[in-house]
């Protein structure tokens, strides 16, 4: 079964195809700059040069249009007819407290998403666009969406109640909800599997440090409690987000500033973390650059970002009473061996025992990279939130099919 | 030497004199309602019945006009003199970057205190009348200042720097400063005594729970990092505030409800945190009682309370790579055991093992609470603010004297 999968943002759709019998994207790509008359298709199958077509894209419609027929394309494509797509996977960032698993989309998830819009209202929107878009182009293929949230409708009210009126949270469901959770799944069934123990003997706390990050402490294979809370603005310092703030700063800068709710926003999530900071970029990469070249303010952004993950994981293992791992992943995390040097080293009074030429080690397999008698061992895991989707609609669609009575090949 | 302490509030006066040979308040008590027709002032004087008096107090003036005739009254008073009061010293909540420590009131500090109004425009403003009230009174009495926030002074830029933009800072003064500062710092110079250790060679976590709560990782004697921030909102969960938030919640709250920011800030710091979710009381005792009396939502409120605690001190071990000992003061901290059981016993992981029967045991003495093979020890520490207050002021008067070649007698 080849599955497509989509995330969809406002003005572009990155896709993968995902052949289900190897588990392997056969094609990947995205569309930028949907909506202007000079859209972007990148365009890359495995062992191939990468492909580039620059055209008019004005709608997601028409971008799903332009995937499809890359993917069926005579010289670039990787499929004889588009009638070999079986399903289409979406990642839809917000779910709510409606959906607490990935779910086949029908009316009625259709409505509920939109429901929804208010709590994210820059990604909703712009999924639901990418579900319309397909049906368009594909409407008799079954499509499946997958939630950032739906893995931490686990927590209990401890964790994701906010001691505010509760009528903020009955009428407008302000509360903790957590993101990156299927990434957090992920990584945590990988660190198990790697581990050899079961998922739900374990005590873990995942970090995801990408340019938006969280940290997540996973209890006998459930979120338990994560770091990004009604939006992904809390927690974590991030590339461009402020993380935790004493919640009194935000009104005290918008009188001080005369700033609208919108540009207090757009500060906190666009021109905060690292970027301003460090006055040098929202990339760690370049961040450990300019601090190893000198600079002062990076060094300072860094030495923040890296003590607000420490601290995160402190309170982590406080919150489970112990941990068995920590789990590294996304951009940075799996990457930037100087950021899990830096978190690390001052973990020793938790039994953290860093081997740094373990954590030197590049690799696209899950390691561990503290010595063998650490108590807390702590591991490197390479995401791919891509491939869970593709698994969720995999499984959705079969189950579906089964039921239906319809025999299938896998 | 008698120091006379003030905590001037905008509509109160609390007051002890301290006789600093024995370091005993030999008078206690406050004036509330000020600017009212039936102002109460209650005065207290060891081993004997209280004293109430209601009349018209219309200042701050008037109300230290009062407390001094109390002082020297016939019957009710303690001293044959005001002269007898040789200095006073003053609470003040925000000493911003200006203070690191406290000092002897002159034109400059009192122009630097003005200044940070905007910090603390419900706290700074009703000091500065106390001063003013105490030199009408007190003409050729040395006043002294002592802030809640210059033991914080000590941070790193690590701690006290917000992930956002550097000209809120520079421009602003927007930061974390901490508050409860002589609270921490008393207790802790109380829990190295008690537990015998330099104070520089300890890792402390003090947890100052009453009806504000804040947490503080102290590192070899100094604030390393803690939990209110720029204002007293942030941080721990207390009796009517909210704590830590997702930032993103005030701007959506503000624009759902359509808030002013007066009105989400009183929202904020008057009515969440335990009278938020428990809808029973903000007093840690009545949420006790409603709890055992099976009220589901009280003990959601205690959950989450304890809960925030616990996450604190595994982030401050964190911050410091350890903690010799965690320390418990103030009214809730220092008398409720079901608290500092919930909180304690779920830390097995870093080695903290209470002991019941000792955590049971009321004592205005320090005591420990775990067991002596404890890892981490875990100590109550009654607080005294006042105490510290007049010993300040009184070392400040006494090196002023010293400086001035004027004889004292201690």
């Amino acid at each position: 079964m080849n599955i497509l999968v989509i995330n969809a943002g406002s003005s572009s759709l990155k896709y993968q195809l995902y052949d289900m019998k190897t588990e392997t994207a056969i094609a990947t790509g995205r569309v930028e700059r949907i909506g202007m008359d000079s859209s972007i298709l990148t365009h890359e199958v495995a062992h191939q040069p990468e492909v580039r077509e620059v055209s008019e894209i004005l709608d997601h419609t028409t971008a799903v249009k332009k995937v499809l027929d890359m993917l069926t394309h005579r010289k670039f494509g990787v499929l004889r007819n588009i009638s070999d797509i079986q399903a289409v996977g979406h990642r839809v960032v917000h779910g709510g407290e409606s959906f607490s698993e990935s779910v086949l989309v029908d009316a009625k998830v259709k409505l509920e998403i939109r429901r929804l819009f208010d709590l994210a209202p820059l990604h909703n929107p712009a999924h639901m666009m990418g579900i319309a878009a397909v049906e368009e182009n594909l409407p008799h293929v079954p499509q499946a969406v997958v939630f950032d949230t739906a893995f931490h409708q686990s927590m209990p009210p401890t964790s994701y109640l906010y001691a505010i009126p509760t009528v903020l949270y009955r009428k407008h469901k302000i509360r903790r909800y957590g993101f990156h959770g299927t990434s957090h799944d992920y990584v945590s069934q990988r660190a198990a599997e790697y581990l050899g123990k079961p998922l739900e003997q374990l005590k873990l706390i995942t970090c995801h440090i990408g340019n938006g990050a969280s940290c997540t402490a996973i209890l006998h294979g459930k979120s338990f409690d994560t770091s990004m809370g009604m939006t992904p603005l809390e927690g974590l310092m991030m590339g461009t987000r402020s993380g935790d703030l004493d919640p009194a700063v935000v009104p005290y800068t918008i009188n001080k500033e005369e700033l609208t709710l919108n540009e207090v926003n757009s500060m906190l999530n666009k021109h905060s973390g690292l970027i301003a900071i460090s006055g040098v970029s929202s990339d760690m990469r370049e961040i450990v650059e300019a601090m190893n070249d000198g600079n002062d303010n990076a060094k300072l952004a860094f030495d923040m970002y890296t003590y607000r993950i420490r601290k995160y994981i402190g309170a982590y293992i406080a919150a489970m009473d112990g941990a068995d791992a920590i789990i590294f992943t996304a951009g940075v995390g799996e990457n930037s061996d100087v950021l899990r040097k830096a978190v690390c080293e001052r973990l020793t009074f938790f039994g953290v025992q860093l081997d740094e030429a373990k954590n030197a080690i590049r690799s696209p397999e899950p390691r561990k990279i503290t010595t063998d008698d650490s108590a807390v061992s702590v591991l490197v895991v390479p995401t791919n939130e891509e491939l869970l989707i593709a698994r969720d609609t995999y499984r959705l669609v079969l189950t579906k099919l089964v039921g239906q009575g319809v025999e299938t090949e896998g």
